[in-house]
């Protein structure tokens, strides 16, 4: 069978390395993102900070900002109490420490968001050196918070539903491997382009590598992102899926890595997304049933995108697997 | 004539189905949208609200902003009267409650815009927690506000303007059909792309279906959008309309999708716009009238935008319509 | 000569029109722009508003700042003085009118910058309307100058330097059209690709038409443009420009147009540059100069752009113009 | 040997003349950049602001940003002291003059940060209109500072890191010429290009000529830069390098300039990088060592950044050089 597994061109240039011993569990993470470390370089320099607070969930983002907001006011508060409140006018010095610390807290978010009420206002050049680079501060961070904010909303992304599962269905007077894809938001992709890599870990002479196989499509590209698109591998002679069984699969650790590129119409940019699908992830006799149908009135077509998964068992003519 | 229109290619990787069953009312919209809606979701992740926002009309945005800013006022206020006004120096405490939180509303304003007067200030420990967290929330809502406002200036678009109609006139020996393209703006576009395709919805078999016909155009991308851009068909007989009847391009629910691509010399980015036509927007024997003329003093050329639809009717040398 | 003018393939698909009698002066202005105008839609559907604000001259732009601000603050003005200033606390109303006008100019200001420094503060419900109005207008205007000022520096952009002439000058056997262009500012471009086309207004059975021909280069692209560039078109037989001569060319109304299309490293994104050269920038019998040369300490290399247009005149070895 | 060098095709489109003479120095810097100076024209045509501000080192924009912030409070200062501190209500003006320049000054940084305490406040004309314009120029410098910052976070950028040599390797029956790149940011980059282009400095009819030869990768696309990627110039008899021998190398001032384009995942958008290795760089006889493992639990693949250099020496096995 090795022989015969050889006559299907495999590729070398996916940014992978073939020899499977230093690599470690799947390649690509169901995200899309490559299941990889980095070390060797110190963290401030390994990441990107403005990417990192992009991609971050927006609760954490708005939890980090409150955080932030709030430690900068406190370091204030500490440095107004170190040089004395009594250079902050209109603060009563006859009230406790705690209150002290307090009215500074609150003078430092008056001068940081540059609401400066006035009610208590700087005296003396420490102080006024310091609330003068505070208000600075604020100014410098809102900037940066509002290139956050702008950059978290437009940010390209493809808004992409993949079915959770990868289907071996009867096509033609044989099998194919499906899996079905669907646009979740309000937005609009052309000239959509998928690409599928199946990775295989086998012996070969005694060492274990891994191989890569691109998989045709049907249609490799689509006009345009309409409705949802099943994406589906013809399992042909020339297939390298041809003569593998469940088993031979599970043992080579089957992970196919789907990539998807498009213009989207509502960043007028390119956009992308990944995908990777492991054997746990296959169904053999399973097709997709239909996600979307005519409207009650006849006037639109409906995307039921919660029926993305829904398949029903199928039977195959004749068992070709070996 | 069924056998003969199969010898025309249609494509399948439109993005659309081809069960016709399925599908309810035409498949774009006049707009470019696709005439599509989505379920199975909430609406909160299957709702883009930044671009829902970028693409609404200025008026809304704006009144959305009013609306919202009122709101906002209101609810601080409520809080500020809640805890008591009595918190808020500068406040008159022997008024009416009206008054009272009209005093709120007004100072909730203040915070909000940062722009503190100061006659009134917060003090007691709550307010001034409440009155810190609305200026960064006010902070944080025109950070929003700045990022959606550049959005939306920067959205890149092509504004094209399309004819009303398609015509079919006479060309060279035969037919062609035409529709025309401008821009209204002071926009630039260069390497301008133009594709046609035509959706019919046949009976084959018994069982009706779409069928999909890219239309073959005497350009299909011309160097810049100088002028007017007048798009031509040339009906020859490969072209899946050569022997179609007006009759039975209505029985068949022609749609004619058009999608244009181009670069665009003010955003420096590539810009879409898609239309579509049905059959109710064609119009047999008519040609487009000029829509630019040299200019009063001959040094430059006019292009009247108002004139995009003009045409006149015409007869064809002989009637091979079937 | 007619016919064998037209063995040299002529394009139409320039997006400019064929017929010369319903354009109006040059195609393509020095500038880049089309020589156009458009009418027949209302202006502020025909303007782009942000981009003729992005495109404005620098100093007319900040002139439109300062307007707008006076204009806003006079308004404002007019309306806290309709409404009474003695709803404005800390004005001093024992004055005169102009000094109350003055002091509610002043007060919107403060407002409208959110610098609010409270000396002067509203009171009474209608005035404190206005104000709460205003400081939203302001943060919303500056949202807009925000958007506009990020605008227009980050809009991509060639900063390419043309020669101000097209010269012919010998080349190999025979003679060569050459321009020649530069970056000015500290960008790079690479990937870069010129695109020239020749339009001639000629008489064809009876009828002035326009005829494009593009002019091949002995490179029409360069990896990087790390120096100057010199396009060189050689005019060969195969060149429409073969026969003509510098009459021909004049009566023709010769116009080359130049279409730059680059990518470029600071704004990682692709820009583009035209120009458009007439009969009467053409110099027959030159050469450009060199424009750059070894650093005196032999380090590096400097460009010269001063020297852009930089040629001698020279003779041909054979006149061969007709 | 002159003469067989020739029948390696050189390139002349790659933007650098091949006069060696007017030439200084390498040709790119190891940064990437054209080691090219401009002059010919004033500084301020030449240079873009923004293009440096936005790619100088963050601590040095840190440092304009604060000594701008103290020019122009101090110029404002100067100027409300020459129009009389007694025009600023809250003021001391019993004071000392120093004392009365600091007051005018943190008035001057209020006004400017838009704070606006209000316990010193503007009266009298002269210092309102001064106060007010402060207050323009302060959002509109927050605004400029605003793009600024987003420009600098926003910036697409490669984020590849070379290794510091290019080794001459064994490969298959003879040698390779070999370099490392890999990202060392969280960021992915798909369809990653490269190109390598060899610049020779000979002596062709007794003048000194640059000589450009692109040299062949074994793989010049990946799809993915998921890990590391070893470019490899196979030296076959079709290479340029074949018959050049350490020395002829050396004599010929040899450079190898990279050339790298990718599609960045975090910004949706072209990145590019490029740099330079001259023959100092160049180890004769080495190989890469590994610079990713299998993590201790298997669960992932681990990149070792610091590892890129890491090479062992080898002896070939028939010294083939001449």
């Amino acid at each position: 069978m090795a022989s015969s597994r050889l006559k299907f061109k495999n590729i070398d240039n996916t940014g992978f390395g073939n020899n499977s011993n230093v690599e470690g569990g799947r390649l690509v993470n169901r995200d899309g993102s490559t299941n990889l470390r980095k070390r060797g370089m110190p963290i401030w320099e390994r990441l990107s900070v403005y990417h990192t607070l992009l991609r971050m969930k927006g609760s954490h983002f708005f939890f980090t900002i409150i955080l932030s907001y709030t430690v900068i006011n406190i370091t204030f508060a500490g440095i107004y109490f170190a040089i004395g409140v009594e250079n902050l006018s209109g603060i009563d010095t006859s009230k406790s420490m705690v209150d002290e610390i307090l009215a500074a807290f609150f003078f430092s978010s008056q001068t940081l968001t540059t609401v400066g009420y006035g009610h208590v206002a700087p005296t003396g050049l420490l102080t006024n050196i310091v609330a003068s680079t505070e208000s600075l501060l604020g100014i410098l961070s809102f900037a940066v918070v509002t290139g956050l904010i702008y950059g978290r909303f437009s940010r390209p992304r493809a808004f992409l539903l993949f079915s959770d599962n990868i289907l071996i269905a009867p096509y033609k007077d044989g099998k194919a491997l499906m899996l079905r894809v669907a646009t979740y938001k309000n937005n609009h992709l052309t000239d959509v382009e998928a690409q599928l890599t199946l990775a295989l870990h086998i012996n070969e002479n005694g060492k274990l590598v891994t191989r890569f196989y691109p998989l045709p499509l049907e249609f490799s590209k689509i006009n345009s992102m309409a409705l949802s698109w099943t994406m589906v591998h013809h399992i042909t002679e020339e297939s390298p899926l041809y003569q593998y069984s469940k088993e031979a699969l599970y043992d080579a650790k089957m992970e196919l890595m789907v990539y998807m590129k498009a213009f989207d119409d509502h960043f007028s940019n390119t956009v992308q997304q990944r995908t990777s699908y492991t054997f746990e992830d296959l169904i053999y006799g399973a097709r997709f049933l239909p996600m979307f149908e005519r409207s009650a009135d006849g006037s639109y077509t409906l995307l039921e995108l919660d029926k993305i998964n829904l398949h029903e068992p199928v039977t195959f003519k004749e068992e070709i697997m070996v």
